[in-house]
């Protein structure tokens, strides 16, 4: 090879640079083509233009690539696609759009995470491609964050398990198989703790916090075998994460052992220049980045980076072993797809699209992570007979329910959506038809129609208000006030002036703030972003077709300024208020991790040992028996969490180790196990190595508690 | 001496162990003063019970606390006292109280800094007291905590010039005279950015941070020569800071060179165990922290931490050196205050207590703090002889004037005040004779009367509205909402459908955030807790006989997920918000820090530098000619900032490096020179160290801006 088509190999270009839409289409312009791909030697491109293409369309498109490629390049090396499918093949139209991950932690459950991800496997295959920049693994631990949606919640054992489920369902044995895809870790690392919130805004992590609190997801992931990471696109104390040496080849190569490509995050290596100012020039950002680690990078608008690269190495800044390192990655990765046996659309793969039973599994995990959160006098399920009256902005929106990446980039693009989707209104006329509407109010603002609707709720027996967010993804998501907006509490404010029972249905990419309304709100249901069966899922739950059994992945903070996580430090407990003048020994959220209803009972049996002390040698097992002591059958989320009452490192006050996900039938039981060793008790002391020190722990599952003995034996 | 001896010189306790207050006096207990002091050889006290008390109490109490240690005790070891006196010598009543240091940063005069602290020393130690626990040098990054006020705000230079003339104006060259005390550098270090707000809870602060924007005030002080420093009551990434031996050896004492006493704070070292649990019982944590580095130990309640230390010592877990290096700084300190010279309290030291033109330099620094933030149309300054209706929570209160720490902890002890201190009411009417007044609303909440204000309102041709927070300090300042409380908004927007100017007076300790009523507001007063002559200086500014200098030490928010401060990164500029759909060049707090206005107007001369570039070796004037061009005389903080273009750790976006006030009649021209060398614009780096780096550097003063070009050589 000679080095421009090495570094071609490292080069990933933006589809937007080689086509054009006509409609709904895309176009290829062959001249833009033959210089990127055959003058430039570019192998691997990404992304759409404006927003999901059919099927055919992807078919076609990339195969008109890939022959030319094959027929007029020197070397005949495959080129590689890769998109962003992170809740469903969310750029091919006609596909299954799943619940995002927020929503998906929520259900507790790994197989279902899986089982979507297998489905969004087959389904970007089918559609050609073979490389999927999905799942996030970033511990969504600022409520602010506009990706939190993206992430499985705060937890990182929570993340660790729910990512390395989606990995196994996207990845399997073998990517050559049309059955999967690569996948991609991502943002490596520190991207989800953005000081301010906003996206792609600086993060202040401590080493010990990022190995804590953020390291561990990515740690099992490459375990798990994983072929590739992005990386974080913002800058984590003072360095840019793209020019981070340390963390993306000591760390990430050197103690994870990860062996696949490292890809950089769209444009950022550009950007070490024009917003991080490390860089002194273009040339110099594309010298930091290559040094650092980067194999494949997302140019993906100009052809500079190939040619400062060709530049550098020529100059002897960089060393040709340290491209011929990336080249093998990036190759060994299109070998491993089977690019190299078949670099074209696999036809026989289109039976994978689209089938009929996929949206079973998605309403299942919809109704799964549907988390029931206040439920007054058993407001919740209603009858339906009974006169309801729903309004709000989510009532009639598509986009609320599907949110980020559908489609389009925002999820706003309703022109894109399956015809046969339905609005929270539409789904709840299907089982009530006694049902009246009216708006309320807008997503963007606006109190003008609240009067009317307060006037068409009056003949109503029950009030079912959507409210939360609409769709946005990254950046455009930023915001500077997590209250609900104005016009949004208004609405439920003029309403409760009717003293009838209001039932809030949220559907939010993350917890906007509820304080100023909660006690107006005799039922809280809360959707996340649920995706294209959400409407379903929700009104089996408002129906009581279905029971509700996700629990919180995050903390529902009650005031703005006041964002802690269910595992702070035991310092952050006793809160002080200084008016009125009260002493509390809780933080206190609006709904804590965990938290989430059912409408039937559980009850934990007294925690069991199977031997009186943990060793560092073994492992001991865990045992609670759970029973439905009501009269509906359910899903119950059963957690293990545990506290280090002393710790050379200022312990959490609890932290979740295991879960797992049992349906009981009523008056049914069932034990539970989980196994526990020291690994599982660890921290990261003060050399930023994991340890477990003995003394006592608190194992809590349920509301049953028992002290747990580690001795260093 | 005795390792009983010995220990008790470690030994800090409150006076409300060995004393009760009868009617507002002190009186000591001699049974449990001789236990503490004789059986268990304590050598030093501090604080109050409840509240500040007379000279004379102090006299007597004093004296007869040493008189007792003097004639019984068998080494005759003179006791030490300590108190906070933080704004004033605020625990002796009838002295003089100052604006908090937030509105002395505001003043951006350290003359006045230096002269207040002088003042502050000589009624301390008039009092009887030779050690205040005095200056916060914090930098103070987070707005929420309830300590802001006790900061020079949020950027470390100011705090670092600030803190060491108020640490120059407190110790003097010599303390054993009585015109001096002690001082003491607090917290060490970290304290000031708890990630959730909140005062006592902890913080997550890289290093490069930590050394970046904490350290250097404390590096400062140390060079100047302070004899003490208080330890952070809370945690840095999971450390306490009382059990932090690399910050309180390695890097106090190692890098900072520091030989005084380490004090800790309030019954810190027991919190190892019960709060940080990081001990396993309080004998571990007296363990830990005296490991770490205290010499000195507020217990303040209890006489185990002697019991236990003495344990350590016997078990050999603490060598005897150890515990020789602290008593011989406490005596070394006891010594240096001349209290082996005279134990007793100077009584030739009380002509320095409260003397009239005391009054002036505080009724100066409120009128410098002050910052006039908006002032549409000229609304400002008033005239004397309109209908001005006076109205909110701070109208007729003294303490949201004088804020925390006055005459008690909290400050809100009305009766202690001062007979003389007039409220901002009183103070509108010696100068305004056709006023009147209502109540509004209060600090604690309630709508009920604004109804009231407004119908009173109706006559006037001005309204001044009086808003912010009442006293507090630490934890009970708490907060979990930055947002001014509904209430105070509401009654601003109820007075602004009279269509008439309102002018509202802030007085708060730290910035609430005003955006949905700032568009109803013609003029904005920020006062900080401006103290004992606060009322004056408001009314001063309010009617023109005093223009306006104040420039804000912080960044004041707009929005409460927002909180970024001036000196933040390239990357938190751009911001894209989702909804409405904007694309700002800017992060756009309310108003900036370095803002406020005057009645006069300032023009900057192009800036000049007396060499085309600067080296590594010398430095370089930079130059600036001011001039009056406005009407009425007036002060101008003249600062100097510098913006990094390209540095190997992400610059901040700008960086106050120098300031200075000047004084210019109407016309009047001044030149400003500042030194500027190639260590007044090093950063942290990669490795922890000082740098600088070559290349380009804007230099900003005022409107004018001038590219530097440094050279390392």
């Amino acid at each position: 090879m000679t080095l421009e088509e090495k570094i071609g190999q490292m080069t990933n270009i933006t589809i937007g640079m080689v086509a054009t839409e006509v409609g709904d289409s895309l176009v290829i312009d062959k001249d833009k083509l033959r210089n990127v791909m055959l003058s430039h030697k570019v192998g691997s491109f990404q992304n759409v233009i404006g927003h999901a293409y059919s099927l055919q369309n992807w078919h076609n498109m990339l195969d008109e690539i890939q022959a030319i490629n094959m027929k007029e390049s020197r070397l005949k090396i495959p080129l590689l696609y890769a998109i962003d499918a992170v809740h469903g093949a969310d750029y091919t139209l006609g596909s299954t759009i799943f619940p995002h991950n927020l929503g998906l932690a929520a259900t507790r459950n790994t197989y279902l995470a899986k089982l979507g991800a297998q489905i969004t496997a087959k389904e970007v295959r089918a559609s050609g491609i073979r490389y999927n920049f999905s799942p996030v693994l970033d511990a969504g631990r600022q409520p602010l964050w506009p990706r939190l949606a993206e992430t499985f919640g705060e937890d990182i054992n929570l993340v660790k398990k729910m990512g390395v489920a989606e990995i196994e369902g996207y990845e399997g044995n073998d990517l050559k198989s049309i059955d999967h895809v690569a996948a991609c870790m991502k943002h490596f690392i520190g991207y989800s703790l953005p000081t301010s919130g906003k996206d792609r805004s600086s993060a202040l992590i401590p080493d010990v916090t990022l190995r804590e609190f953020f390291l561990p997801s990515f740690a099992a992931a490459v375990k798990a075998g994983t072929h590739t990471v992005m990386v974080n696109s913002a800058e984590v104390n003072g360095i840019p994460v793209h020019a981070n040496k340390y963390l993306l080849t000591n760390v990430l190569r050197g103690e994870l052992g990860f062996k696949g490509v490292v890809i950089s995050d769209w444009e950022d290596v550009k950007k070490l220049a024009e917003r991080h100012r490390v860089a002194s020039s273009y040339k110099e950002a594309v010298y930091q980045s290559v040094d650092a680690g980067i194999d494949l990078c997302i140019v993906p608008s100009d052809l500079d980076f190939s040619k400062y690269l060709i530049e550098l190495v020529r100059e002897k800044r960089i060393p040709i072993a340290r491209i011929n390192e990336s080249v093998r990655r990036v190759l060994q990765l299109k070998y491993d797809l089977g690019l190299f046996d078949n670099p074209y659309v696999e036809k026989e793969a289109a039976k994978n699209f689209g089938r009929p039973e996929y949206q079973n599994v998605a309403l299942d995990a919809a109704r799964e992570s549907i988390t029931l959160l206040k439920n007054d006098k058993n407001v919740l399920p209603l009858a339906k007979d009974k006169k309801i009256f729903i309004t709000g902005p989510g009532a009639k929106s598509l986009s609320t329910l599907n949110g980020a990446w559908t489609y389009s980039w925002q999820g706003t693009n309703a022109q894109f959506f399956s015809k046969n989707q339905l609005t929270i209104t539409q789904a709840i006329q299907q089982k009530a038809k006694n049902t009246s509407y009216a708006l309320g109010t807008n997503f963007k603002g606006g109190d003008e129609e609240i009067a009317l609707a307060v006037e068409a709720a009056k003949d109503a027996d029950e009030i079912v208000v959507c409210l939360g967010e609409d769709a946005y993804a990254e950046t455009p998501g930023n915001i500077e006030d997590l209250d609900l907006p104005d016009n949004q509490l208004k609405l439920v404010t003029e309403l409760s002036k009717l003293n009838k029972p209001i039932i809030a249905v949220f559907t939010e990419g993350r917890p906007r703030i509820i304080r100023k309304i909660e006690p107006l709100l005799s039922g809280i249901i809360l959707a996340y972003w649920p995706g294209e069966q959400g409407a379903n899922a929700i009104a089996d739950v408002l129906f009581g077709d279905y029971n509700p059994s996700g629990k919180l992945p995050i903390t529902y903070p009650k005031y703005p300024n006041s964002l802690v996580t269910y595992d702070h430090k035991y310092l952050d407990e006793v809160f002080e208020s200084a008016s009125p003048q009260i002493y509390s020994e809780e933080f206190h959220p609006q709904f804590s991790f965990g938290f989430g209803l059912s409408y039937t009972t559980f009850k934990y049996s007294p925690i069991t040992f199977s031997a009186d002390k943990l060793t560092s040698k073994g492992s001991i097992e865990v045992k609670v028996t759970v029973t439905n002591t009501g009269k509906m059958a359910g899903k119950e989320a059963v957690e293990m969490y545990s506290s280090d009452l002393i710790a050379s490192i200022t312990p959490s006050v609890r932290r979740l180790r295991d879960f797992t996900k049992i349906y009981l039938a009523s008056g049914e039981s069932k034990e539970v196990t989980f196994k526990l060793s020291a690994k599982d008790l660890a921290f990261i002391g003060k050399d930023l190595k994991w340890r477990t020190e003995p003394g006592d722990f608190d194992i809590t599952i349920g509301n049953q508690k028992k002290r747990l003995v580690y001795v260093a034996q």
